[in-house]
């Protein structure tokens, strides 16, 4: 057994304050991220090329999770959260070595003001996610067709209608002034349902974290409400 | 800037005894090669589920590589090895953080012996590579449709025809009691041509090292000739 010491290329600044009410993988959310390269690694010519690839993988650090003792069997949300499987057997972020690993669309690169910036949509990771690496996505080599995926084979299940309280609605609004991204992903994120499976409580109150708000929800037969939208920058 | 301290929870055997030789991506070559779990991690209870995936995510640790000053700059095979990439827009091995990632078909799992042991097919890792997590490859999550994928677009350059000198079939068919995998993998080695693209001459004698035996090999108009294969156990 051997010991590796990495350090962070970059960083991630993203929409998603806290955990709960990330998409469960990437992609399902057009999010706006960027990926800021740290010194010393910010050099223009560390990318070069790169903006002919549409989409890049991405190896993080869940930094969010709080390093214990490893288990070997996790609860994925995909089986309703009461049903364990091997840890290497799911994408949980509670592995033995807390890393993540994501594809992502690459939408721009900005390298001004001696910042080196990857523009990203459809990021899943918390914002200030430390970056431990980027790789180019080559369908060559990435794509595997018709590719087996036990428990995850099923459909994710259908997205909810996500209706704006008047309240809520009007908030959304002002907001979308400076935050023109807000009301679609408020959207897109509670159509998914962020509940825990096995904790999923009609019409209970629930909040979400997305910038500086806390978009307070609840489900009833189907449907998201939002309720209201607290500042709590 | 923040520094990591991981685990190696896992180890490749695999035939690649040395860089030269390894089909530039996975999945090229159906090469067989095992990833064991190492203490504490070789616990079944932590695979459960994963013989339900047909593949798996490996994320390793490009050991060969001496670890010195980063270089933003590659020049990476596939555009003939003169022209150069930022070190992010490639899947070169010398990166800040030597980390690598292969997707690899998984073909059985082995839990006997107080082992865990995952059978691998077309793994592109050397022998003894340390690995930092596994995970279940997930179509709708890891598969891109169409993704644009820069100067990796153009097709891998055609195979060539492997021959082998009377001498070197002769032991090839010899050794394949042993290594029944051997003469397959020879020929589907060499039909990448793993010389360096800088550096390709007609008629000059190469050695790619397999399992314990160098392959001599030489190319002349477009075909591979295998010379000999000696022990070098």
């Amino acid at each position: 057994m051997q010991t590796f010491h990495f350090e962070s290329i970059g960083i991630v600044h993203s929409p998603y304050r806290e955990k709960f009410g990330i998409p469960r993988q990437p992609g399902l959310v057009d999010a706006e991220a960027t990926l800021e390269l740290l010194p010393p690694y910010n050099r223009p010519e560390a990318v070069k090329g790169l903006e002919g690839f549409s989409h890049i993988w991405i190896t993080f650090v869940f930094h969010g999770v709080k390093r214990s003792e490893w288990k070997p069997m996790v609860r994925p949300p995909r089986l309703g959260g009461n049903e364990r499987v091997g840890v290497f057997a799911s994408r949980a972020t509670h592995r033995p070595n807390p890393i993540g690993l994501s594809v992502v669309e690459l939408s721009g690169i900005d390298c001004s003001d001696k910042k080196v910036v990857l523009h990203l949509k459809g990021a899943d990771m918390l914002d200030g996610t430390p970056v431990l690496d980027i790789k180019p996505y080559i369908p060559y080599a990435d794509n595997v067709e018709a590719a087996r995926s036990g428990f995850a084979d099923k459909a994710p299940a259908p997205l909810l209608e996500v209706v704006f309280s008047a309240a809520a609605g009007q908030q959304c609004e002002e907001l979308s002034l400076h935050y023109p991204q807000l009301p679609r992903l408020i959207t897109d994120v509670l159509a998914l349902d962020p509940r825990p499976a096995y904790q999923a409580e009609e019409g209970r109150e629930y909040g979400v974290i997305l910038y500086d708000f806390n978009i307070r929800f609840r489900v009833t037969v189907g449907c998201v409400e939002v309720l209201a939208i607290e500042s709590v920058g």
